[in-house]
């Protein structure tokens, strides 16, 4: 089948493009490090034609963008849509870009503008639309672990609010730049979700309500006083920073409800780890098919998977 | 009067050097960035040279040191004392370095070696045994704020108990490495203990009981949506920070007495004004001269303070 349209997820590191039929079937792939501040040098359209170019598309293709490129300092501002918002109030915020020779739209991002709770979002605004249907109806807590992890509150379909966790952001500062880079290694080990290092940390930042504050530097003294090895000591800050993020994100409302986790790979098993050890019922979805998904539904909206383009 | 012994606070980052009569008066004061990272690649022994030089010491001027010199990554390992222990261990601990032409002694460190909150100190120690008149009776609760700020538990002139808050670094690492960056500007703006944007920000983290997980992203929120300056960025990250340190030590025990706040300049300023944010009365102590009296205490142990010498 020929493809329908480009779906992009351009964010502040990475550029991911799939070429989808209009079933939203894959039909190629590029991902490449080619993120915002890469794309700001060669400039937008350049990496975009480039990455097309590389999957053979077609010249008249229409793109779909979702992610920092539509930030102010990426290719072009796409305004935010306020919460509380309809998943249809995103897709139909879409902002055209102008003189491509192609249909190219960016997605709005969300923005709660709570004087007391600003917050902000531009990516995974699309994963929820993706994974629409596990909250139309009902109250729900969806977790996105990440960098910058969001925790999002949605009842009947309607996201309401959302939080901001620096975690993974944290982890890599922490094992990189502080005290704790002597005790993780130069290249810090993966933690396992089965390791008693990571489970034994998660589980103590849990029983401390999140307050790992002077527990951090203890993963620096066990390696000076108990022989920890580094992998370890990894682990620890892995489950200490997962463990008092889900802690924290665990009093918001809608907490007792099971949680919907979307992530991919490695993060995810650790997060279902910390979820299940905090006693949280946990449902799972694929945070890459979660993206293409809620390009697709962007795609539909915009009339492109009717056959009349590609 | 002729200097009876040269007292030295030797740190990762800083040397500091004071030539003192038999009093503890000061003759003569040297600061410089000649740290554990300078002085191993100089050599410990042509640095204190140097410095002892430069402030015209007799040759056979005894000095005595403390700080992460004593370190196993420094000039020369002074064992950790563990806890409890008295300040009198602590003095009495000092090992002297070999083939110098003077006598010179390194104070030790200390080590809580319980299994489930390991924890080290070096300089803190030394800090403490110059403020040891205030807390000689009864039950004290010490903050030692810095880089890696120290909270001490102490009851009848012995260290019971003690835990490392890491948030000096995590201010520097979050205001110069992180998204936050762009928010506080290149230079971050010192934060005033009168400003309402770190007192808000620090009874924020109070009232929240330390958990800022969510409250750091807010920061780059509120530039992006509420046209937040750096100056005030830079305030609140540091009243989240400071706050959340004082909330997480308040749970410690001997919290509900007053606090013996051990801390020089402007960020004794800042810990004062949170302190009383959360209720806790502040006893203040310079940090510099603590540091200065617990090297004379420990001089005077070692007999250098009779007039033999100097």
């Amino acid at each position: 089948m020929s493809p329908a349209f480009a779906a992009v997820d351009w964010g502040t590191s990475s550029f991911r493009l799939w070429l989808l039929d209009s079933t939203g079937a894959v039909l190629a792939e590029r991902r490449s490090g080619d993120g915002l501040a890469k794309a700001a040098a060669e400039g937008f359209a350049s990496v975009l034609s480039r990455h097309l170019d590389s999957v053979r598309s077609a010249s008249d293709t229409p793109v779909v963008i979702c992610g920092m490129a539509g930030s102010r300092q990426g290719w072009l501002e796409a305004p935010y849509v306020a919460v509380p918002a309809r998943l249809d109030d995103i897709l139909a915020g879409s902002v055209p870009v102008p003189g491509q020779g192609r249909e190219v739209r960016i997605l709005p991002g969300l923005a709660q503008r709570a004087a007391d709770a600003p917050d902000v979002m531009r990516g995974e605004e699309t994963q929820l639309a993706g994974v629409a249907p596990l909250f139309a109806s009902g109250s729900h807590l969806v977790c996105m672990p990440g960098t910058h992890s969001k925790w999002v509150e949605a009842s009947d379909g309607v996201i309401d609010s959302f939080a901001t966790y620096i975690t993974g952001e944290l982890f890599a500062l922490l094992s990189t730049h502080s005290i704790l880079r002597h005790s993780v290694g130069e290249i810090p080990a993966a933690a396992s979700p089965d390791s008693s290092a990571f489970r034994t940390s998660c589980a103590e930042a849990l029983a401390l309500g999140g307050d790992i504050g002077s527990a951090l530097f203890r993963i620096r003294a066990s390696s000076l006083l108990q022989e920890q090895d580094e992998s370890a000591a990894a682990s620890r800050l892995s489950g200490l920073l997962i463990g008092a993020e889900i802690a924290s994100a665990r009093r918001r409302p809608a907490a007792d409800r099971p949680v919907i986790l979307v992530a991919s790979g490695a993060l995810g098993l650790l997060y279902r780890a910390g979820l299940e050890l905090a006693g949280s019922a946990v449902l799972s979805a694929d945070a890459d098919e979660a993206v293409r998904a809620g390009l697709l539904a962007a795609a539909k909206r915009l009339g492109w998977t009717r056959g009349t383009t590609g």
